[in-house]
């Protein structure tokens, strides 16, 4: 089914450059003897003749004899390595030098340079893991909270297979029973299945399904942050409120009205939580087609975000019209926030009037002062509590990732056609062939009916080495 | 007579942020019982219990009993370890979180966090390799060319440690000959060691010590580039040249006369040689003191570099003056490259009286374009054969270390005095003296006097985890 050769022997630097310690992986069939080559033991032993799961000192020697690096060389044989193949790990001294020469002699001994992620894949393909394990791995090593670690490691343990194979199981077993009706189908009243049993088995399955497709919203945001849109009219501060917020000048900051036309993304870590920050260009009445564009994008964004910011300049004549209707009713059934900027430039009274007007509209009402961080604090604990992110358990189990909530998406929308077959009393071969297509579906996320394809768009995002 | 304390087991990360795979190092007395308390093996064993040599799969668990990796642990006894000392490598998923936490665990168990270098640090104090190998380490890992790193691998090999041994063992025997004459010191003519011997070996060391300190010159070119200076009039092109030779922007390029008034260094590899280029302030008469300072700069860099770039600018009216006279008496001994930019501007006839007027000068003279790049590949050839740096076989010793290059000169002055004394007839002790000088610094190399001050500003200029 899988084209790729696993004749090969691959090696690759699986360290990033700058270290003390650099380390270069080989696997295949002739890792051990290739390494060997290129290889001179303290003990003048071959590694050929090592045992596995042993380290080995020594010198990686070109063929002229000459000493390139002292090193320690791991031994790993099939089936016990991460790949699942002949393995090798060479732990040299950090210099970059070192470490290309080093795969310069490997590629010249017979080993080929490792495509990203290609070990992983070889762990995949030869049933070291499944596919949504070797997905977390690249989620693993991109973690960078206490939160994505979980869920990756979550993954990776295999929770997430465990659970699909269960409802797999159940499914496969209403199958085969409705598919044995179907062998005996001359004699019409016979039921293997009982339609009572099945509709509540099927229902099961769907709030299950329906709970790990509902979980994504949560993964997505743990993973990739919770969306916030910065909104308001030009010139308001937005782009001052986000550098302040990120700390650091990733977008364009001027006086000049409507500068920021671009969509800028940028996440930060607030108390735990990751946020997604969407700056939109200034909301503007104006005759500018790109403006006019901008506003558009500025509602998109609107309904992506989970929290919007939506940002007033104190300073300026505030003109409610029907800007304020449209923001109001493009927020709903989402975390509104109101920040009045510019706070430490005007007066208590004015401070007082601007209070009674906007909290008519019951959303929660911040002064704030963007540019000299004035109560940025009390913002940044009101955005944690309005993203709610719950804390991850040890067990729970959360899609985070895109493919397997598309497939679990598909598998849904199968499960609730099998249940509607069963209330409208169709005949077994219809609910057969949507309880395969679910089945299908669940399959894919682990791996099972992968194809080429599917594979090389998910290693490629792997880093080399890995 | 060191302060150092060993009882201590520290841990460090030993691979830099970003790859699939991190390394975290301990190393002391309890660095395998440390690790066992956070590791989970497979096989339930612990690792107390394995041998040495041996790789562990396991998990690293928090208190809580939750897994935070997969890892390998690799496990090494003193006094066959890098260290000396009892050490373990916990082989991780790359993630900066993974490893930030693994190093928490170890610190809540008992480790303390490695100072730079503190790993090869306690190498030498355990006697697994002297200061100079120890310092080999260091550029072994900072290696970047074949060059720099053969330097640095006959280094760590201790051929250089070798070479002073055989060294200091001779002088060793004139000294302690010299001294039984001082124990006999009543019996005035007595005699043990030859003065005519003495002379001869004494001048061969000599030659040798000042073969070594000769060779720092090429070490240090080796090590640091070939010091070029570029030097011209304000607004000739020799930031422009800069950059087309660095292929990037790192200094300013400016239309306005005198931009360059701070020296930017920056090194390339051309074609196997490392080259320092060092860019100047334009020389120009002037009443800036700013800009005279300039001058007094660009004179001083004549004097630090081998090779010196003089840049004329081809299309405006050039005039010898004074500065023709005053470049070519400081370049003296020096390469002296007489370069005319912006050629592609000029015409042949233009050309030919240029090259009427400098070929009389006895340098190469050489047309370029910095801006367009024309002829720069010639003059990249011209650099490396003005550089004739040798190539470096197995076994040179060339010294690279400045601190090694001035025990050496400090040898070489001694010795130079035992010299001077035996051609004065001088009486043993003074002889005795100076030998032992002579001595004291030959050991300096090696560590076998060093301070701790000494010690710590060597590996402090180490990373962590090394």
């Amino acid at each position: 089914m899988h084209l790729m050769n696993h004749q090969d022997t691959i090696c690759a630097v699986a360290t990033a450059p700058g270290g003390a310690i650099g380390i270069i992986r080989t696997s295949g069939p002739a890792a051990i003897e290739i390494t060997d080559r290129i290889f001179c033991a303290s003990n003048k032993n071959k590694l050929t003749e090592q045992k596995a799961y042993r380290q080995v000192f020594g010198h990686i020697v070109h063929a002229s004899g000459e000493v390139l690096d002292e090193v320690l060389v791991s031994i790993f044989r099939a089936p016990n390595s991460y790949t699942g193949e002949n393995s090798t790990e060479i732990s040299c001294h950090g210099s970059p030098y070192i470490l290309q020469q080093v795969v310069q002699l490997l590629l010249q001994n017979g080993c080929r340079t490792a495509a990203p992620g290609e070990f992983t894949q070889r762990a995949f393909l030869n049933g070291k893991m499944d596919l949504s394990q070797a997905e977390a791995v690249a989620d693993l090593i991109a973690s960078s909270s206490a939160a994505t670690h979980r869920l990756a490691m979550n993954q990776m343990k295999g929770g997430f297979s465990k659970e699909l194979g269960a409802l797999r199981d159940q499914l496969l077993h209403l199958t085969s029973l409705l598919e044995l009706e179907l062998d005996f189908s001359d004699h019409e009243d016979l039921e293997f299945a009982d339609r009572t049993e099945l509709q509540t088995l099927a229902e099961k399955i769907e709030t299950t399904i329906q709970t790990l497709c509902n979980s994504f919203s949560l993964g997505n945001a743990i993973k990739n942050g919770v969306p916030v849109a910065i909104i308001g009219e030009t010139n308001t501060g937005k782009s001052t409120l986000l550098n302040t917020l990120l700390k650091e000048d990733k977008a364009i900051v001027s006086d000049i009205h409507g500068t920021t036309r671009d969509v800028i993304e940028d996440t930060i870590n607030i108390g735990g939580t990751l946020f997604r920050f969407i700056d939109t260009a200034g909301i503007r009445q104006t005759t500018d087609t790109i403006e006019n564009i901008g506003i558009e994008k500025t509602f998109q964004k609107i309904k992506q975000a989970d929290i919007i910011l939506w940002l007033i300049d104190a300073t300026q004549k505030y003109n409610p019209e029907k800007l304020e209707a449209d923001i109001l009713s493009r927020s709903q059934g989402k975390h509104l926030i109101l920040l009045i900027n510019k706070c430490d430039l005007i007066s208590e009274t004015q401070q007082e009037s601007l209070t009674r007007h906007f909290s008519k509209l019951g959303h929660p009402l911040h002064f704030i002062s963007a540019k000299t961080a004035q109560h940025i604090r009390e913002l940044e604990a009101l955005l944690v509590e309005s993203a709610a992110i719950p804390a991850i358990s040890q067990n729970d189990l959360i899609v985070t990732n895109a493919r397997h909530y598309e497939a679990l998406s598909k598998a849904h929308e199968a499960v609730k056609r099998v249940i509607n077959d069963l209330k409208l009393g169709l005949s077994g071969d219809f609910i057969s062939q949507d309880l395969r297509e679910c089945i299908h579906h669940l399959s894919d996320i682990v791996g099972e009916v992968s194809t080429d394809s599917v594979l090389q768009n998910i290693f490629k995002h792997f880093c080399i080495g890995k």
